[in-house]
């Protein structure tokens, strides 16, 4: 089968998880919150971007906007790929374009635009140099 | 002090445990999805449609779109009120406007915007009497 | 009604939330852990010990086991208190005997020890002063 | 290297995701439980023991007693293995022997004892006959 997320920048294969499964077997709607979160933060680890290291650098990443349609939903033992495109949408701000697709089907099961800034220690605004770099 | 929330349909009084809280000593994104999930199965709970009601009735309600802006972070320890406004949006659907105040000095953290939908047992669009009923 | 935990060193009303219940409408056995450590905590910061403060003075507290009797489920919308007693259980080690009643009826819903230890910043155990005061 | 898993009636590898850590970037305690489930869940998967097809069957398993050993913690990034061994402890107790290692350097990272039961649908005690059948 041809592989439709050979042209995003990242994906991440995860699974559900039983503990994840809301009173009608379906994946709570805050869950899939997590699933996006852990795939940009596997995908910033690869462009050498973690936690640690931008909080010595004095920086941090924080979201201010986060919009999530909910195409389909997922079931125990569901197997699905999480995706990640960034791109700087203004001057002090990036866009995370994300999307979940159940596996082996590919189905669309979530889309997702999340909105985000930096911060210097002091507070102030600012992204770090290595996303601006990643945006030249 | 005034109460900024009288106006509103229904509020509910919350505070952060400290398993919520990530790295940063700041509640995880996901996690406020779980507060306002909390907040609209409250609300209905006193209109009468808790899920076993619903269920019953041959109806479930779904989460089509979230969008969420973050405005503020709530840390360990902090006392927070989640407002819930529903209105209908278009014959088949709601939407739930809801906002988090950290409590007491009542700054904004969180503007919500949860539009969903009603599936009949039969898996097609429809909502559920009780609800149109509140719409008239 | 008397008041059972009144010979408690500390107790903490709660209530559960629709997205900590499982499959079947009961809330998911590893969310109990959750209350449990959040009533420790906002114990711990009664007597000045919050993870902060312990940070600065050098110390870290860790649990080394966590025993945890279920003898009833609570369900959606149940509230319930979680109760706390902190011993030292030897040179080095402390121990947390706790409880969860559902209320009002204080049905006994859990029954746990937790026992735990302290490292200090060198990676040496030892317990915070402010601990070893109160087991004088 | 050698597979230390390989008596083991089954296993199954997972990863640390982000939003599990805690304020220390060590994962939560009662995280593990959610681990540990998710494997007993995957193993019983394997002997056709779903919960759906449990509950057709009129049977529905409970956790009475969880005894947890935190040997190390999980850090963020961590893969892990869960093993899963189930036997019978009396006539209407099972019990799950279960044990998580970080890898790919197979550290002891927890060590767990959980006894459940069943119970029919009429509310008495009783294991389902797929258990009993495994436990010959």
């Amino acid at each position: 089968m041809a592989n439709p997320f050979k042209n995003c920048a990242f994906f991440l294969e995860m699974s559900v998880r039983d503990y994840e499964l809301d009173l009608l077997g379906m994946v709570n709607n805050g869950v899939y919150q997590g699933y996006l979160e852990h795939a940009r933060h596997e995908y910033l680890k690869t462009l050498g971007l973690d936690f640690a290291g931008l909080h010595q650098a004095g920086y941090r990443l924080v979201v201010l906007r986060a919009e999530l349609d909910y195409l389909q939903t997922l079931h125990s033992g569901d197997r699905f790929v999480v995706t990640v495109h960034l791109r700087q949408e203004t001057k002090l701000r990036f866009c995370f374009e994300q999307a979940i697709f159940r596996m082996p089907d590919q189905t669309p099961v979530l889309k997702a635009k999340i909105i985000g800034t930096g911060l210097k220690i002091n507070g102030r605004p600012g992204l770090p140099p290595q996303l601006l770099e990643l945006f030249k």
